[in-house]
């Protein structure tokens, strides 16, 4: 397998795993994943960036492998005593959790920007491979829904993903711009793959690709552009995925996903249970898409890689 | 033991014990808590209000017996998780306790008053003893020592009291106002005492009597006005008290704490162990004034408010 940069789009959880995989299999320092923040909001007076911790949690061997979110080994004592104080308990943050919360906040209020503060996490936790949100402006994600425009965290956590969905928007989206590192990124002479993750296409990859310049880059850069489906056999692997596109008037598919991503990618990895999608002008492969342990999330990350290659190579 | 409302003049620790007495001999509401604020502090980008913290900690039988300080049952990932993340971590802000830093820190950012934020919290726990901040207006107690003039927190806690103080000061204090139920407490025609609680004189009490109109209010009530010493037999129960006095280039004794208070009160409470202490013009009564127990506290409370009862009857 060639070196040289990949970078990785991620949302949360689904993407993390895959991020986890890359960072595993790649050259130290040569993996730059340029995470959504449209989940990050201000709460408590904090501010909480949920994929960029899920990806410095995962990547630090710091993730709860049972609950599936925040750190492992985590303790509740803050929650209880703000719910003793009549503070606000819908959004769950652990007294460990509540760490990169409260120096997160800190830094950026001493001027730092969310690129700087990120990659001074990212060091101090030992992990080699970038973590870069794709803005250091806020972008905020808002769910249309039965109950109105809700704020994503609002929708995802407080209203537990139940509202039906009927659109989404980005706000600020068009004033951002894409973080430094992301645009290094994309410069690197090097650059091998882009990967979508995993992630909800609607919910992690479209604010990512909202980013004035996201889309342009990935249409000029000369790598490879792979998503993989978070649909396997029409089900999402975890969360509201499938129940999203049901209520966007979707059908719940990996090709739904493919189409979506139509024109942006190069290469399509579906999950071998629905094998035999074909779209024109897309390379579709199936293999087998679903990360529990380590070795699925290694396996998955050199099969994605090793496309990647073979697209690179001139054809014969 | 007639009714009517007490004032008690707290810092932390030491003062919070007698408070807890008077708490709890005193009619539900009729005890006012004017506390300390010199010691709060900026932490983290997190208000922090020491001396307000150790009064409801205390009154709502949430503070740890055996360390002193901070609640019980406390738990310390946050600070182990924020080593890990390098941030700042000389000051110790347990799990649970920062619930009470994060809420106020959120509320006052919302725009409530230091006094407002601390009355939710004190109704929240369950107290009905009022518990009222010196001002609602920032003042910040330095200490002049042989390494510079240090912030309160940075003299006492970081450098644990180890650099030799020559003087103080109480940034802010000219331009503070009484916090409006300070004010509200000396106006009460039922006032039957004020209590200087034996808090370091210096540090504690000297803060709270800076602001503007506390001396006067003082001055002009027409209840007693009582000190407790803080110090017993030339020690100081907790704290840098002796310490500090000595450095000073006073002799570390209740007759000098008696002098500092001198003109400001109607009676000095000592322990029977400098009984016999003598100041024209000053009652001087002795008792045993060492807390350990729920007991003592309750007792010296009651000692404390009968000394009040006694200088308000007219002398025949």
């Amino acid at each position: 397998m060639s070196g040289g940069r990949v970078i990785a789009l991620s949302g949360g959880i689904g993407g993390a795993k895959l991020a986890l995989g890359l960072h595993r299999v790649s050259a130290p320092g040569a993996l730059t994943i340029i995470a959504n923040t449209g989940d990050d909001f201000r709460h408590l007076g904090l501010h909480v960036s949920p994929d960029i911790d899920t990806l410095l949690y995962t990547l630090a061997g710091l993730d709860d492998p049972v609950k599936g979110w925040g750190r492992r080994d985590e303790t509740w004592t803050f929650m209880r005593a703000l719910a003793e104080l009549g503070g606000e308990t819908w959004f769950q943050l652990g007294d460990g959790d509540l760490a990169i919360h409260v120096e997160r906040t800190r830094r950026l209020g001493a001027g730092e920007s969310l690129s700087q503060v990120t990659d001074g996490l990212r060091r101090r936790l030992g992990i080699s491979s970038l973590i870069v949100p794709m803005s250091d402006e806020p972008v905020a994600t808002r769910v249309a829904t039965d109950e109105g425009w809700l704020d994503f965290q609002h929708y995802f956590v407080r209203r537990r993903c139940e509202p039906r969905v009927s659109g989404l928007e980005f706000v600020g989206a068009d004033d951002a711009r894409m973080a430094p590192e992301a645009v290094a990124a994309f410069a690197d002479p090097t650059l091998r793959a882009v990967i979508l993750c995993p992630s909800n296409p609607y919910l992690s990859v479209d604010p990512v690709l909202a980013v004035p310049g996201m889309r342009k880059a990935l249409a000029e850069c000369a790598a490879p552009v792979i998503a993989i489906s978070p649909i396997i056999a029409g089900q999402a692997v975890k969360g509201p995925t499938a129940k999203m596109m049901a209520e966007l008037g979707l059908e719940p598919s990996a090709a739904t996903v493919a189409r979506h991503y139509e024109g942006l990618i190069d290469a399509f990895v579906i999950d071998e249970a629905d094998a035999g999608l074909a779209i024109a002008g897309l390379d579709i492969v199936a293999t087998p898409t679903l990360m529990r342990g380590l070795d699925d999330k290694e396996r998955l990350a050199r099969f994605v890689l090793a496309v990647a290659e073979a697209l690179a190579e001139p054809r014969g």
